[in-house]
């Protein structure tokens, strides 16, 4: 009845018999709690989060909906598990465009152990991490004109520079993103543009940002979704959420400047992409 | 006819011999450039910068004023060096409270040598750098009760907290910095608030900052000051200065996510500190 997700595209992935999240075919999505800490500090936030009085309704639909632990049947075979069981973002998408993007200039913080810190800086400094404040860490872009998904391996993504970054955004709203041609950015304007558009969205969640000082999200992804699939309406459904707390820690009336300046710059990088690309979506799609 | 600054809070100290600023008694600063690369890097950020025509005139204001480099008798007897001819920030000031923050959740950057970053990485820790986006690294306030200037030692400052960051901040705009009481934010309203306090001018600071990507100002510092000498008119004259750019690089159209994180975190403790004084300051001076 559980099944790997088909749209993840970072973190564990439940396949050979290891261990990760699956999905049932109500839009519920299982992960496991880890065996470290890591697992019960991520279901700490989410039991937090879903109490948590001082956060705005219209940001709660940034976070995926929190439905508590259940014992599930793990991925790797071990018998009955606890899973977080959480809102299954692509849910109802036919052909959804996804990515993930690590948001913050460091992806430790103060107290973690020497041999964490080293193997987070060692990171943050082969991507994007330091320079940009964000990292691609994952993606899966459909492509309209060679109508398949599109999808660069694992460490490509991680070896990303500046402008790998830059030109994974721009793929991620064209039609030909496997191509090796300019990307088009036929979607930008549908996408990333709009009232309901993702900057928009992403201008959302940055007004809390900026004086919220409850949590600090270390090392926490922003997913972005869109579908393919053109139905009646040409609705894309943009989805910004925000995913991956268990290094989430208390605010402690600071606000979270790492997670917030590195937001700041992946959002100049969309508006750069819509700005750069106005008149060519015009003609797009 | 140069004489060591009287109101310098933080950098190399002109005494005892040793190298460091002067000043003349027409409002210039005479900076020594450092025998390493640093002193070359400042001088040709300041060259850049005020030929540089993206930059608004309205943010200008918030730095020094460049008058070149000159050759100046050197406050360590060494005879003539060059030295980058500034603004004097506190010329004119007769009791001016000043406090010197550097900005930014790290002070290294990419492509430093590890001795630099491992230097930078220990100090960032030991303050609140890494915690709050920012550290007071030095400050000299007017006690308008005692009537005489208070300045901790800088072991002192380099060893604050997030209290005793906070607390910094408050006493900045007390009338009692140096008692052990409570500060009592006596001059915050005039100070921190108003459309020509230090929290409107950081707020200009911001708006810039958000969208420029000519500059990564690594290791900058803001530097605050306002005059306690109440003459005629009981004008504040607060100031809010960026300065020390040794460690300035092109932002590459990103932009300085660092700084950026760091003055909002900054911004929300002076705004906290608006918003809890508010009664107490009406009563106030």
């Amino acid at each position: 009845m559980l099944k790997v997700p088909e749209h993840q595209v970072a973190g564990h992935i439940a396949k050979e018999g290891k261990l990760g999240p699956l999905v049932d075919d109500r839009g519920r999505f299982y992960k496991p709690l880890q065996g470290d800490a890591r697992g019960e500090n991520e279901a700490k936030f989410y039991e937090s989060f879903s109490s948590n009085k001082n956060v705005p309704d219209h940001i709660r639909g940034y976070f995926p909906v929190y439905h508590g632990v259940q014992l599930a049947e793990a991925s790797d075979g071990s018998g009955k598990l606890p899973h977080m069981v959480l809102e299954d973002v692509v849910s109802g998408y036919v052909k959804p465009s996804v990515m993930d993007v690590k948001i913050g200039s460091r992806t430790w913080y103060p107290d973690v152990s020497e041999e964490y810190f080293n193997k987070c800086i060692k990171k943050d400094s082969a991507t994007t991490t330091i320079s940009l404040g964000f990292r691609v860490s994952g993606l899966k872009i459909f492509d309209c004109q060679e109508s398949r998904f599109w999808r660069p391996e694992k460490r490509v993504v991680l070896a990303y520079k500046v402008d790998g970054a830059r030109m994974a955004l721009r793929k991620f709203v064209s039609s030909n993103p496997s191509a090796d041609s300019v990307p088009d950015c036929a979607y930008a304007s549908e996408v990333y543009g709009g009232s309901n558009g993702i900057l928009a969205k992403l201008l959302e969640l940055k007004a809390w940002f900026e004086t919220q000082t409850l949590y600090h999200f270390n090392s926490c992804s922003i997913l972005m979704v869109y579908e393919n699939e053109s139905g009646g309406d040409d609705e894309r459904r943009a989805q910004v959420k925000l995913v991956d707390f268990a290094h989430v820690l208390d605010g402690n009336g600071v606000i979270d400047h790492n997670f917030f300046g590195g937001l700041c710059s992946f959002i100049k990088f969309i508006q750069d992409i819509l700005e750069s690309s106005d008149n060519r979506c015009e003609n797009g799609h």
